[in-house]
């Protein structure tokens, strides 16, 4: 999560493409900061710099001196200032570069490709040495394979500069029967040779038609830096000016969110000889970005920390008055268990108050810094009524056993927080007849496409960070298909087999193993699995943080994350079973998870493979019991 | 390659899979012995220890009794003497151990599963506890996943141990319509699984039928330690004694060439009461491994070391009989580029003699060791019809120019040992109309299976060793497509620029990049590319290691190997494009790789996804200018 994130929307940096044909970049800068520029689109060099690269073929064994001219550039002689544009540092830190259009690294002729990557490297070399943030790169066409290379040669040495590579949301060129993915692809395969390297990004061209929303909706999991807004996909309004059609409002507001740097191309006036003439488009801009709906309260993050805590009041209350007829001078033994700092311990006073039930309240607590807090409570707040235990709850001795056990173990992904084995450990101060709360909790899958949260896996480059999963917000991803239930478990748990002191045995009744099987329509990028979980505190009071049944402004869980070590491409039409499992010995509890892939075509199932098991053994990512 | 084999066969390793309910192990290895088995295949436990796995499905809840028992198995009790048919480290050293028949990793009950696991992991570690070599476990069904999770997690812990995954070659219940490939790809499965780990192995089962050549021929590439031949397979000849067929005989034999143990299956009497029994089978394996044919000459890696010197003595002979008339005075200049330990020039003295045409010989040499060994042969051998000069080629000043320029810096991939840039060097000391022996040399690429070629460079865990080229002698290996031309160089180059002082100005024209599409009929795995050359030294004279026009009896090159990162799994009617790159900065030369692949379905071509470009920039391996 972002600690500067705040309802406010951020100033959306705008930036506009310049021509070398127009001013030079101290003029240009000058009038880019007077009419609110951010930043500016400038190519690196000069048209004239092109005169290395022969338009025709040339015969060298026939024109040897002109072979010898370029053989001289290619040995690496410097940049004449005449061929550049960006001549200095002065507005470096306002410039993103932008490499010669004539550079053709997929040329079929040779001569054409090897001079090509030299000038895109020299071009690239010139702008990291002047500091710039990213220079911006050409879409690549569909066999672009020497163009991904070069460019992964230089991602590996560029200091600070980072490569924006454009892509459109639908090809100019593209005829109606070719798949909307096909964009996507291609950038898929480029990013692919060049192994996710996390200085390549997107600068995402916005197009006048927009691809199906389940389209649009596959971006947000990929590395979007900058948007290119041309100016003929605006439409006039009734005053005359420019305006975005709701579709292109609603995608440019999403974009807007995740940070990206918009950059308007003024598709009218390419010289781009003056810089004021987008600025209708731009003050467009600024004002869709002003008008954005406040972000919602879970992206917010608000500081309602303990918001959580009104369904666990609601299940107690509604136990009690279900449990204890009015009147009723029963109390109720209640016990907490895992109370830490005590918050459980007063909502369940409050929920006895509210349901007018008398209560006796224990609070086990095996932390000895959240036991001086609980200690403080009961002298100050809780009194009598609350016996405080310092204790792990599958070890405590109970004076007597409880109507209703109140705890909060549960993690993103339901279990994995050894909510089932304390609560096995606490069952035997139930009474047989006794209410948990929660009294089960269902974990579910999905799988996810998120460039983002994979990278920040591999950076690590071990093992270890891609078989340990992450509770993180949910920002830069892509959902490919619904959830499904992967286990569950129930409290109290009636197939518990305990020794003579009412302690269990093994802990394998608490292993689970799932297959999960997913349709995934369109092509797409696996890179992990997503995990959500719903609750059953009492009743019909529920917790959720399953996307389509999330508890309202509920803000105490992200969901988790357990990456894959090789993301798998899948073709449309692909199958998808994944393979989960809760594994336990007698000193730990852990998950391994592995896909297999597979291809539908008509009735016919043809497997594309299987990734490797991951954590075996636990070996990467474990909770200790 | 192997330094201790020679053409001798070595004693093919035979066994035979006993009971437990015949004698105990002591009576069994004192007849093995006697019979002259080297090995048993035998029970871990016996029947009995299957009292836990519980053959119906048990309601728990209803008796905990029974749970209890079970849970205190569950906790890991040690196995009782009787459970045991291995019951100590006697004969231990003659014994592969084979697991409970009635272990079900993925029976859909739960508790059979778990219960499943824990008695295998039981019985391995007990194997592996008495130092057993070997332990056998059966193949696995469609979905087995938990049993490759279940083994994976064992493979990590073994000590000396390996593991033999038996896979029938074809299905029993395999019906008319399966493809023939099934089997191979359930072990692909459950070895991709497992990481490709080095401990998991096969037990190749023959069977009845065998499946067509190319399909037996991928076994080949994959890391078989072991073959299962039943009984049940063999036919009866005149006399009345047990044969194979010629087909089965063949393969037999190959697989006696990898050195498998081989264990005999008695189909008719499973109880296996004696050994005796399957003598004769014995003999007839013993017989088919002494009768082998002889191992090809460049399998043996003979000693004549100097053979592949023949075809360039025959190219000096008929550069000089084309090049100067019968007794003509005219002496002809012959340089040595890269002399070594001068055979290149004792040769061309032959080859003159022989053509009866007078000669000047310069030897040019960088290795000062080398040159020692020159300064030598011409003391002693030579005289004063040989120059020698201590140099780099491409430095060397030339008393004179040459008519022939001979040399020897060809590569497994061609032009992998710099020839192509010490030959431009060289050739401003070659007169205009002057002859290169080598004239040229033609790359050629295949696609490779191999699973132990992959495993020795994942062995290092690292990324260098996956972007290392790897010169090897072929055994475990299956070439999945014929290979095709990459690139080719010609000598003399009459595309070369030079300056004034006819040095070359930069290597760019010794850059490559060649994109080799390859069609796939049946599923396979990719590991890699092979790499061979084919080379014209003149005219008709060539000298090859393309597995189809292979100079006969020329030992001096293995072809190379490109491994993959990640090995990539082929569906049957793949298509796979290898993308391959030589390049070239100031101070080295490298290669570059990737591959991507898609799947045929009529005339539809569906992506399914590309590698990672291996050896960007030269970051892993390189040739130093």
């Amino acid at each position: 999560m972002d600690p500067n994130s705040n309802s406010l929307p951020p100033r959306v940096p705008l930036g506009v493409f310049c021509s070398s044909e127009g001013p030079d970049l101290r003029t240009l800068g000058v009038q880019a900061k007077e009419s609110g520029q951010d930043f500016l689109v400038v190519p690196i060099s000069r048209p004239q710099f092109k005169r290395y690269l022969f338009d025709e073929q040339v015969d060298f064994s026939l024109n040897k001196e002109l072979r010898r001219t370029m053989e001289n550039w290619r040995e690496g002689n410097p940049f004449s200032l005449d061929d550049l544009f960006l001549r200095s540092v002065e507005f470096a830190d306002m410039a993103v570069g932008k490499i010669s259009e004539w550079i053709d690294l997929d040329s079929p002729d040779v001569q054409i490709r090897i001079n090509s990557e030299i000038a895109m490297k020299q071009e690239i070399a010139w702008a990291t040495h002047l500091g710039l943030s990213a220079v911006l790169l050409p879409f690549p066409n569909d066999s672009a394979f020497n163009y991904a290379r070069s460019v992964h040669s230089i991602l590996g040495v560029l200091a600070y500069t980072h490569v924006w590579l454009q892509v459109p949301l639908i090809l100019q060129e593209q005829i109606a029967e070719t798949k909307e993915t096909i964009t996507w692809e291609r950038w898929n395969q480029f990013r692919t040779l060049c192994e996710h390297h996390v200085k390549l990004s997107i600068a995402l061209e916005l197009t006048a038609d927009l691809p199906d929303n389940y389209i649009l909706e596959r971006w947000f999991g990929e590395p979007i830096k900058a948007v290119i807004v041309p100016t003929n996909i605006f439409l006039t309004n009734a005053k005359g000016y420019p305006v975005l059609s709701r579709k292109h409002q609603a995608f440019v507001r999403r974009l807007m969110r995740i940070r990206a740097n918009f950059i308007i191309s003024d598709t009218e006036n390419r010289k781009n000889t003056t810089i004021g003439g987008t600025s209708t488009y731009q003050e467009y801009l600024r004002h869709l970005n002003r008008t954005m709906p406040e972000l919602s309260e879970v992206e917010k993050f608000a500081t309602g920390y303990q918001d959580y805590l009104q369904s666990p009041l609601q299940a107690v209350y509604h136990a009690l008055l279900d449990r204890v007829q009015p009147n009723s001078q029963e109390i109720t033994v209640i016990m907490v268990v895992g109370a830490g700092r005590g918050p459980l311990v007063t909502r369940s006073l409050a929920a006895a108050e509210k349901a007018n039930r008398p209560i006796r309240v224990y609070a086990i607590e095996k932390n000895p810094n959240a036991f001086v807090t609980l200690q403080n409570m009961k002298a100050e707040v809780w009194g009598d009524k609350v016996t405080i235990a310092f204790s792990d709850m599958r070890r405590w001795k109970a004076p007597e056993k409880a109507d209703i056990i109140v705890s909060e173990l549960l993690g993103s992904f339901g279990d994995n927080e050894l909510s089932p084995e304390c609560l096995d450990g606490a069952q035997k101060f139930l009474k047989e007849d006794g209410i948990s709360i929660p009294a089960n909790y269902i974990t579910y899958i999905a799988p996810l496409s998120s460039s983002k949260l994979h990278s920040e896996a591999a950076a690590y480059k071990d093992l270890v960070h891609f078989e340990t999963p992450y509770v993180v917000m949910f920002q830069a991803v892509t959902q490919l298909a619904d959830p499904q239930i992967v286990w569950k478990f129930e409290h109290p748990n009636k197939q518990l087999v305990v020794d003579d002191e009412g302690n269990t045995l093994t802990n394998f009744h608490n292993t689970r193993y799932s297959k999960n099987t997913f349709t995934i329509t369109d092509s797409a990028i696996l890179h992990g699995i997503a995990g959500f979980f719903e609750s059953v505190l009492y009743k019909n009071i529920t917790m959720s943080i399953h996307p389509k049944t999330h508890s309202e402004g509920m803000f105490s869980w992200f969901p988790i994350f357990f990456p894959l070590k090789t993301p798998i491409f899948l073709p449309g039409n692909s199958k998808i079973n994944v393979h989960f499992w809760r594994l336990t010995d007698s000193r730990k509890v852990w998950y391994e998870w592995c896909v297999d892939h597979s291809l539908q075509i008509g009735a016919k199932n043809i497997s594309l493979g299987t990734s490797v098991l991951h954590n075996v053994g636990g070996r990467s990512s474990w909770i200790g019991l």
